[in-house]
């Protein structure tokens, strides 16, 4: 690339556009209910997950260059589907992610959890494990 | 908010970085290998879809206030998790979306498919549907 | 088959031992780890599901022979880790299961939630669905 | 218990005919499509997948007596989903586990993948892992 022209960088609205035309474009729209969305989006969750199941430790250096293009097309499928149920409940999704950072660091305080992944039965009644 | 401060929208690179230093205060990145960051994120998109399982048609208009607030933290879960290994494995999330959309485009002709996800099996060798 | 040969019908334990068989002849119980056996299950799960999941109602006359044969398949590979899974922590699964639909009628006295699944907002704090 | 009455072992068709009846009594068949039980069994799987996220290996014996108990029941569910989804759809659960077990033995030859999950890009041409 030259100096002279450099490619502009993609942004969110980029892609939430680029997919409304795509769906528009083959009249998906009718099979994007916000249920279909997110079981979608669990299915491609559940595609990237395989890539790393039998993996021994799951670092990334185990994973080879195969491994790491399928990673990246199975974390866009997540993405796309995520834009799209935003799109379709009208979710601001950047503003929901700080927000929920905020609710998580008062949910897992610094001095409670600290190196500590295993010790949530003693701050949580719920025998499931939702940190870090 | 006064019109002379607006508040800043919130970028993919502030939610990165917030994400950052939550892990850091709570020494949490020896847990996030890569491998356990795609199970989190998996588990987050199966809570999303739990909100939406029993819904008739799984449209917009049969949620309600609460439903909308629980699908607003699970998405933001979700998009976490999906920033958080992104950042673990260098892959610039945007990017990958638009390349996605470029090969679906293409894996998915308009002709073909318009107005059609069951037509798989016509254009799909695989039982699996992975259209719309 | 003859009259007199009835096939014998597989029994729990059957499938339990062709499993342990198959694994020992691969030497692939060093990745059978339950962690990894529990993901694989949530992935074979996820599998099932995409079969589903652009289908208007998702009711059985929606289904088409293959993807019959493809749900049938799916859901042998659920069953299969689960089988795997007890195996290696010793769950009795059918005691199991009859365990938890004596706790789930107990959660959801029939007086509550007849015909009723979008109630659970009002006998749940939790916003998340777990019943019907 | 006295010697004279053992308890009767549990049976498939028991789970399933309590789960018959379970779901009479609160007239929740109109909910469970096939799509909505497989919805339903996917987040089952995640629910346990998630006892076992930030465990270090996720060998047994990092799960203490909470854990396993929360396995448990979590295992009963996916159980139960898979029982009632077999229920719907008229599948032998237990012969299609059977008749896959046969179908992996011949998609994994014990010569070509013995002790190796991570050659799987040596003898499949798509990028996921679907073995061991």
């Amino acid at each position: 690339m030259s100096q002279t022209t450099p490619v502009p960088e993609v942004q969110y609205t980029d892609i939430r556009d680029r997919l409304r035309q795509f769906v528009a474009e083959r009249d998906w729209a009718q099979f994007h209910t916000p249920k279909n969305l997110a079981s979608a989006l669990t299915v491609e969750a559940a595609e990237l997950l395989e890539i790393f199941q039998w993996l021994p430790t799951g670092k990334a250096d185990e994973l080879d260059e195969q491994a790491k293009t399928a990673i990246r097309h199975e974390m866009a499928d997540v993405l796309n589907y995520l834009v799209m149920l935003a799109d379709a409940l009208h979710v601001d999704l950047f503003a929901a992610s700080m927000e929920k950072i905020v609710l998580n660091a008062i949910k897992y305080p610094v001095e409670q959890v600290k190196g500590d992944a295993r010790k949530y039965t003693a701050y949580d009644n719920d025998p499931k494990i939702d940190a870090p």
